[in-house]
């Protein structure tokens, strides 16, 4: 087990009817003005937007709105709630939605304070040390925004997608109401579920070794794959809804991170820029990408590859008959609930390799933990996504 | 899943050598003097306390010292601290030690800032709603007051050993580096197993349900049984006292309890009488009873009994018959580490039951989450406990 430190400041409150708590959450910091940010407007018609307004003004705050925040949330909306936070002087940032609501509102909350372009911050240039209060409303279950300090935002003119990650940005106050989450779509929830998926195989698979945190990894993944199964039969499973979002929360509040060697990310990295280029789904990105990384990697660490292929997927094999049985049981598993496995199932054609390596290249001349990569690795982890 | 909160403020440092980093912890508050609480002296022998001297003096912080904390931590000792810190104007207690002596800090935290006597609070007469922050130097991996508001405290006088809990009672910052755990005598490890997985059990037995929590829980059970074998053949072995050290910490640190129904605590409140009365070990004392409360109680919720028999001791039967074979193979395994299992073990006759039971109820006329228990389910427990 590594060294680590485990510090987790956000209070999650979860559970039916919790939204309406909000108002009280965000006056006990003694905060009169917030931005409310959102998306597309699914929260009008599910009622969450209702609930919100009523419960800030019962509690005497006021709050300005922005919404039209888009999946894979780009900088210029960003750069717009800035401005509209310093004209009306609000004094937090209140996300109501996904993933991305969530992200930009984090981005959002350091850009107020900071003069330059927000967007150093992800280049590198600028280290966040103090940004507005952030509080969320979770409406899709998915990042683990609710409960970390990280945002990825795209800058729509460069098309990089580009992560953040402070301490301040870890969320005051975080509500999930699993209800709110009956009305999505199959595929956000397919999505969200790889995606959870994907951040507890990401520290899984970075090289370290431990026995309970092994476990709590395995018993994560096999739980989002049984409640996923339900929810695409029974959106409305509230036993289903809740366990998928606790788990999709614990997979990036460092509980995962704990004892391990900081997390691989490469597949993380590759995706980035496949939805930065193509504008797909994060999750479908990574339903992509990783078992193609799997393959690629696997000999680094075999023993914990052999490890998830016996106690995620129940494979009987050993060595790597068990390996290889097992990074197909993941695929099997990704198409069976929905997700695309190659680059060809969203249309992305092997051509389009080499600019696809480009872009992930700007991120760095090389990266991952199990295995580095440079260039010609993330090309040859494409081919395999590409058959 | 039931609705819950999670809010754990402390950062917990976990590793290696990083008990020097006190200091600059302490310092980062604007702390400027401690008061330094340990027991009886095995820090001394181990290293541990040079290690916080001199980080203590580099980073400029004077402290005071009261030593003498003991297993079962009384009341006296608490008052005798709180006055040393009003007499010396300490602005901050420092636990340097296991459950006892941090569960003392934190008494001795609320109660400086308490005019009446702090045993108010555990008598229910009092809230705590402020305290001196608290700082820990875990030494025994067991009862997770490291990372939680909870405290246990015996009044000598009233042979009663109860309990409060309060937000400000989180550790601001808490360090376990697991090397401090190698000299360990045997059946401290074996305690602080015993312990760690009765309050994993308190949860999982509440009569609430929710996959990951059970799964969780089941992982972290089947992994300290794991290291606590391989620890007694093998004290040293840092990768098996890390991981029961962490599995210690989250067992009491909130992530069990999530989505649960608070925990059902009947086997903690009897056993604390069996320790207030003859000064038994906590972890000797939850043996013997834990075991008994299951069969007394198995009825109320057969199939959480059963998935306990086939996920921690892979039983392979089915029904009252797996139910059964499940608690004697929990029994037997308490056995086989050395714990002991029936009141006969530790010397405790049958004809004192009447004396526990009186003990016991003190602490109300009736307890328990999945079964309510009174006076007479009380004696038939112990009953059970005495076979």
């Amino acid at each position: 087990m590594e060294n680590f430190v485990f510090h987790n400041p956000t209070k999650l409150i979860f559970g039916k009817g919790t939204i309406p708590k909000i108002g009280e959450e965000i006056k006990s910091f003694g905060i009169k003005k917030v931005l409310m940010l959102y998306g597309g407007g699914s929260i009008k018609k599910n009622g969450v937007y209702d609930q919100v307004v009523e419960s800030l003004k019962r509690n005497g705050i006021e709050w300005v709105e922005v919404s039209g925040v888009k999946p894979n949330p780009v900088l210029s909306k960003v750069h717009e709630a800035i401005e509209v936070c310093r004209k009306e002087n609000v004094e937090a940032v209140l996300g109501v939605g996904g993933g991305s609501v969530i992200d930009s509102a984090k981005a959002i909350a350091a850009g107020v304070l900071y003069e330059g372009d927000i967007w150093d911050a992800f280049a590198g240039k600028h280290k966040i040390n103090n940004a507005l209060p952030v509080f969320a409303i979770l409406t899709i279950s998915a990042t683990g925004t609710e409960m970390n300090g990280n945002a990825v935002v795209t800058n729509e003119k460069t098309q990089e997608k580009w992560a953040i990650s402070a301490k301040c940005l870890y969320p005051r106050v975080s509500i999930i109401d699993p209800t709110a989450q009956f009305s999505l779509p199959k595929e956000q929830t397919v999505y969200g579920a790889v995606d959870a998926i994907a951040h507890t195989l990401e520290y899984y698979f970075d090289g370290s070794d431990s026995d309970i945190q092994n476990q709590i990894s395995e018993s994560i993944i096999r739980s989002i794959m049984k409640s996923t199964e339900v929810l695409i039969d029974n959106p409305q499973d509230y036993e289903a809804r809740a366990n998928f979002a606790w788990c999709a929360t614990i997979a990036l509040n460092g509980l995962t991170a704990a004892g391990r060697k900081g997390g691989d990310w490469s597949c993380h990295k590759i995706e980035h820029s496949l939805s930065a280029l193509y504008d797909i789904a994060h999750g479908a990105g990574l339903a992509i990408v990783f078992p193609a990384w799997m393959r690629y990697v696997y000999k680094q660490k075999p023993q914990q590859f052999e490890r998830f292929a016996k106690h995620v997927f129940s494979i009987d094999a050993v060595g790597e008959e068990a390996i290889l049985k097992g990074i197909d049981a993941f695929k099997a598993w990704l198409r069976k609930v929905g997700a695309p496995v190659s680059l060809r199932d969203v249309g992305i054609p092997a051509q389009d390799i080499d600019r696809i390596v480009e872009n992930v290249m700007k991120q760095g001349p090389s990266f991952g933990v199990l295995k580095k990569l440079g260039k010609e690795d993330v090309k040859q982890i494409l081919l395999i996504a590409s058959q």
